[in-house]
Parts: structure tokens; C-alpha cells; sequence
């Protein structure tokens, strides 16, 4: 039922690809720190943060400091029974000497104190500055990438926020501080196990077909495969496309689109010059024995990028904004206000999401100089 | 990026769930033997055929005849170096008493010679031959279910077959045979990890919306549910269905479908007495530790349900067709005509068919007896 042209896997033994997060091989240059966002501060984010550093020396978590306001990552860490030292800097700089002892946090003020699990719109400001902050300190050069905890939409839009998520609110930054150039921010998902980059994001099922068109599919593939080369070290960036329809509409016979919008956009990049292939059967594109003949995933939407990386490595999988004229990366999971008092959240995709974003500062850098 | 709700795994330790596929756990009855149809003859089909039944011990294969061309299924044994003594039979009956020594071959007439790899729509009479006489024997208790080899459909097209495939094309079947009863097949994929059954399959996505409806979802998990229970063993299933949105619709502010339709129907079911629950975001819905807390998912369309599967179980995964007055499973993948020749093709996903066929027709066999 799956298609005349799939076929079982012969060899019994799948290769295993190198890490998709690739973890940093060059001598180390001395960067400034990583500027973590506060996310919702009645989420898990002030927990993950803590947590992160207590792993920084089991972890070779590099070193950051929080955005965020000091009284609240204190009183987290006293509620949660960490034993994080915080300190509270004036100054990103501070945060080399200071990190090996305690968890800088440079100051952002909050309307009223944030209880765990219970979100506040009178707090959204905070978090929202939390993120102005940090692309501010990227931009004047105190900080060497964003690092972003989760934010709740639907408690930012009660204060007046008008983006459809963080990522577009970091575009709207970015365009704002570097006027003169354009700047289309690209999802990147990645683990250990796969790169995925969805064309289309949160809209419905049923408005997908429509918005995928030659021009997101290139302007998308080209993001991709700069950031794979300049923050990814990989030199020659191999991307396959997944299909719309089922077995990628079977040459038209289940759905036009594949063959009539997204082979010919694959077509042209193929004689431009990049390793691509696609459309391809979206149900067998993501084995261990595939997965391994690629570099990135380009998929069609949310579910068909997500279900894959998510269903494999749930943990540790990094949400990476691409296109943008800083690095950004974010644990690839939510606010979870219902263990955000309970202690049991996992820094798992935080510290993955914090190592992600020093090994593509580091690569940009030597690139650079 | 994904949602608000959405929340690290704490517990680093996800529980092992028992397999999917439920091996045989009762004393063996004395079954009439599993039909086996050629399915395409210029495809893996004979191939597979002969090496699940190479397998037939180390693997426990249960007895099962082929109903093919004896000379076909000779001369691909030596075309490939497989050792496997090839026997014509005249009767299924013969089956048991010769499948320890020989492969049992019920004879289908070709038209023409079949080469691999190169598929005729001449011998598409043949393969669809093969396919009623299965049914035949299942209706008359000459075998006990029907395990059917991959299909092509473009070649049957040719030929004039109107079907959208195998599965719609065994319910009309069903139909002329047991006109008194109404049949709806239902897809179910399994393997060892995981069960999924799309609701919509081989249509556009942009078609996928409007074919999603109360009555689809009521329908479905009746029969999926008394299918967990009478042919998996499962007293008391557990079932999630998947979101058609991003996060399932976020409460309606992505895509209303969630909420308007999916919503009410699960929760009429749950009001029936079904243990069931959703719609869930799709993309959190199928790591290790979720897959734990239930038998099945039900899924909105093809590459939702089949992307987990396959990424997690490409060898192993099983098509079961339920909703039919018989058994019936498949390899879970196609003809693979480019391969068809070379001898690579793994018997794996078959072989799994043909043991999960057994196992249905036992465990229904005992709860009818």
C-alpha cells in the first residue's frame, strides 16, 4: 500500500551519520558569552537554566548568562532544591570570570513575582524585553549568540504582542537594527539524529498546499544550505525535499503539486548547483539508512518536519533560526506550566540548544576572520 | 516553537512497551495454512516468498502456500542462488504435510514469462488471479488468511483494474462473497514499536480536510477497536488520535478542524466507553515513552501515520487490513522493480506478515471457539 517504487531496505546494517548537531571540533576561540533569554518566567525556563549550568562542567555547557531577573532565578532555585549559586552582573562581560561559581543574571525587571505553573500577562513586558535584550547584545557585540527560553503566546498576546511566535519577533528585531538588509528567518530542527526545516510552520493543515511555492522552496533551500556550510562545517550540504501529497503525489496521480510546483523548484536548484533531490515519498525519508544520505530535510509543513525529529529524539533536539544576522538556537519544546512547579522538567534540548549555538558562533567566526 | 503545552520528557527512562505485533502467546491450534498471493511476478514477491520460507525455522514461520506459477517461483529460486526446493500442490490442504521440505505453489497461470524487474501488464490478469483465489480459499476454509505480496498498481491500471488498490479491491471482493454484511476496510499499520491507523490514505493532503469527519472517526475506531480486542489480545485498547493542525489547532487559532470536528467525535467515543483521548498534537505523539501509554493511534492522513512508523521500524512494519470478514496482512512496502533482480530484497516486513497473520487468525480462532 505503500507505493510500487519503495522497497525494504537490503542491507542489514544502516551507517551511522555523523552527529547532525556537530559538536564543536576547532580550537576554541575565546567568544563572548551566550545570552539566554527568561522566556515565560512561570514556565520551565528559569528551571532548565538552572539546571543547565549545574551541568556545565559534566556537560561542557559553554558559557552564558540569563536575562532575567535575579530574585526569581534565586527563589526558583531555593523552591526546586538546586544548589545554583546566582549572581546578578551589570555587565555581559562579567559573566567569563563569574561562570565557573554562578549563574550570571543580568537584570530584567518584573511587573509582580512569578509563581511557577501560573502564567501572568502583567509579566509579559519582562519577557519580551528579555528578548529585545539579547538581540541588543548581539548586536553590539557583549553577546555572541541568542540562546531563547519558551515563550506562551497566548500570554503575550493578552499584553498586545502581534507576532505569530518568537522567530518572527526576532525577524522584526533584526530588520529594525540592521535596516539594510533583508533578513527571512528559517526554521532549522536538529539532533543528533536529523536536520529538518519545515517551508511552513503553524497554519493550517489546509492552507499548506497553497503556500509552497518555487520562490519559499529556493529562497528556503538557499538559507539552508549557506547556514550548512558556514555554521555547520559542512562544505558540500546534501538536501532532500520531502513531497505533499502521499508517495509524492505519484507523479500527479495523488495531488499536482509535487509535480507541478515543487519537482521543478527542486529542478532548477539541482542545475544551480546544489546536492538536492526530491520530491521524495515523505514515509520512507526518514530511516536510520536514509537519514544517513543527507545533510537536511526540507519538508512541506509542521507535522512532517516535527513527527520525525521529534518521534526519534525527544530530548535533544535544538530549534535553530536560520537567515537571521545572529545565531539562534532554542530548546525545542514548550513552556510546560504544568511542571513548571514540579521540578521534573529536563535540560536536555536547553544545554543541547546552548552547545548548538557556540559550535555555530565558533564556525561563523573562523570563517569570518 | 511548538506550543505552549508542549514539555521536555522528565523521566529519562521510557518504558518498553510489549510489541506491537504480539506474538503468539497461546497454544497452537491446528490452522489451515496462510494463502500467500504472487503479487506483481516481475517484482520482489517471489523473491521474498522464497526466503521467508528459507526462514521458515530460525524465524518460525507458520505454514503458508503461494499461489503462483510453480516454474516462476523454480526459476527465481535459481535465478537468485536460493537454495529452496519448489513443489506444486493441487490442493491447500497439501500444505502442512509439505512445508517443512518443499515451498507449497498452487498454480496461477502467467500469460508470459515474468522477468524482474521489468513488469508486464500482461500477467496483471495473473496477479489479480492470485488475489480472488486467496479470498476464495479463505471464504471456503481451505486457508486461513490472506497475506498478500506487493502490487503495482500503475500496471493493473493497464490492465483495466479499477481500483484504488489492493485493500478497496479485497472489501469488493468481500462484498460479492458475503453480500449480507457491510464491509469497511480500515489500515492498520504495525510493528514492534508502534500501531497506526490513517484515516485518509492515497488522497491529495489538499483533499485531506473535508474527508475528515465525525462519522470516519466513529467508524474507525469501533473497528479498530474490536480488532485490538479480538485479533491483538487487547482487552481493553487505548487509543489517541493524532491532530489534523500544528499542535492540534492550538484551540481553534490554527485551523478550526480540530476543534469543530475531531474533538467532539473523540469525546463521543470516550462517552461510549472507549478509552480514548485527543485530538494530540501530532509531532509529541510517537517517542518512546508516549508510544508506551497506548495500543494505537488514529491518524489523520497517509505521511502522519506512516512517517512514524517507517522512521522507526523500516524492515519490520506490517499492513493489516481490518474491518474484513477475514485476515488479511502485507508487507508494508511495494514492488520494488528496481531491485527485483539483484537479490537484495529483505524478506523482513513479509515475514512479519505472514507471523502476525497467524497470530490474528489464533487468537480470533480461540475466542470464537
Amino acid at each position: 500500500m505503500t507505493g510500487a517504487g519503495s522497497r525494504p531496505r537490503s542491507a542489514p546494517a544502516p551507517a551511522l551519520m555523523p552527529s547532525a548537531l556537530m559538536p564543536l571540533a576547532l580550537a576554541p576561540l575565546a567568544l563572548a558569552p551566550l545570552a539566554l533569554t527568561m522566556g515565560d518566567p512561570a514556565g520551565i525556563g528559569p528551571e532548565i537554566a538552572l539546571k543547565a549550568w549545574a551541568q556545565r562542567r559534566a556537560a561542557h555547557v559553554p558559557a552564558f548568562y540569563v536575562l532575567a531577573d535575579a530574585d526569581l532565578m534565586a527563589e526558583r532555585a531555593t523552591a526546586l532544591g538546586l544548589d545554583v549559586p546566582v549572581r546578578a552582573i551589570t555587565h555581559p562581560s562579567e559573566t567569563a570570570r563569574l561562570f565557573d561559581a554562578a549563574l550570571p543574571v543580568l537584570s530584567i525587571a518584573l511587573a509582580e513575582r512569578a509563581v511557577a505553573g501560573q502564567p501572568s500577562a502583567r509579566n509579559a513586558l519582562a519577557t519580551i524585553a528579555s528578548i529585545d535584550q539579547a538581540v541588543a547584545a548581539v548586536a553590539n557585540g557583549t553577546a555572541s549568540a541568542v540562546v531563547t527560553n519558551p515563550i506562551a503566546k497566548s500570554v503575550l498576546y493578552q499584553a498586545g504582542f502581534a507576532y505569530p511566535g518568537h522567530t518572527e519577533y526576532l525577524a522584526a528585531l533584526a530588520a529594525r537594527i540592521w535596516p539594510a538588509s533583508h533578513h527571512q528567518p528559517v526554521m532549522m530542527l536538529a539532533s543528533n539524529d536529523l536536520r529538518v526545516v519545515p517551508l511552513t510552520i503553524h497554519i493550517p493543515l489546509r492552507s499548506v498546499p497553497a503556500q509552497i511555492t518555487a520562490e519559499l522552496i529556493t529562497t528556503t533551500v538557499r538559507i539552508t544550505g549557506q547556514a550548512l556550510r558556514r555554521d555547520f562545517g559542512i562544505a558540500a550540504p546534501r538536501l532532500v525535499v520531502a513531497g505533499l501529497n502521499p508517495h509524492a503525489g505519484e507523479d500527479g496521480s495523488i495531488g499536482t503539486e509535487d509535480r507541478d510546483v515543487i519537482a521543478p523548484a527542486v529542478g532548477a536548484l539541482a542545475r544551480e548547483g546544489f546536492a538536492i533531490s526530491g520530491p521524495h515519498s515523505a514515509d520512507t525519508l526518514f530511516h536510520a539508512s536514509r537519514r544517513a544520505t543527507y545533510d537536511a530535510a526540507i519538508c512541506m509543513y509542521h507535522d512532517q518536519a516535527l513527527i520525525p525529529i521529534k518521534t526519534l529524539a525527544f530530548d535533544d533536539g535544538v530549534n535553530v533560526t536560520l537567515g537571521l544576522p545572529f545565531v539562534r538556537t532554542s530548546p525545542d519544546h514548550g513552556t510546560a506550566f504544568d511542571i513548571a512547579a514540579s521540578g521534573r522538567a529536563s535540560p536536555a534540548s536547553l544545554i543541547a540548544a546552548l552547545q548548538l549555538a557556540a559550535s555555530m558562533v565558533q564556525r561563523r567566526t573562523a570563517v569570518a576572520s
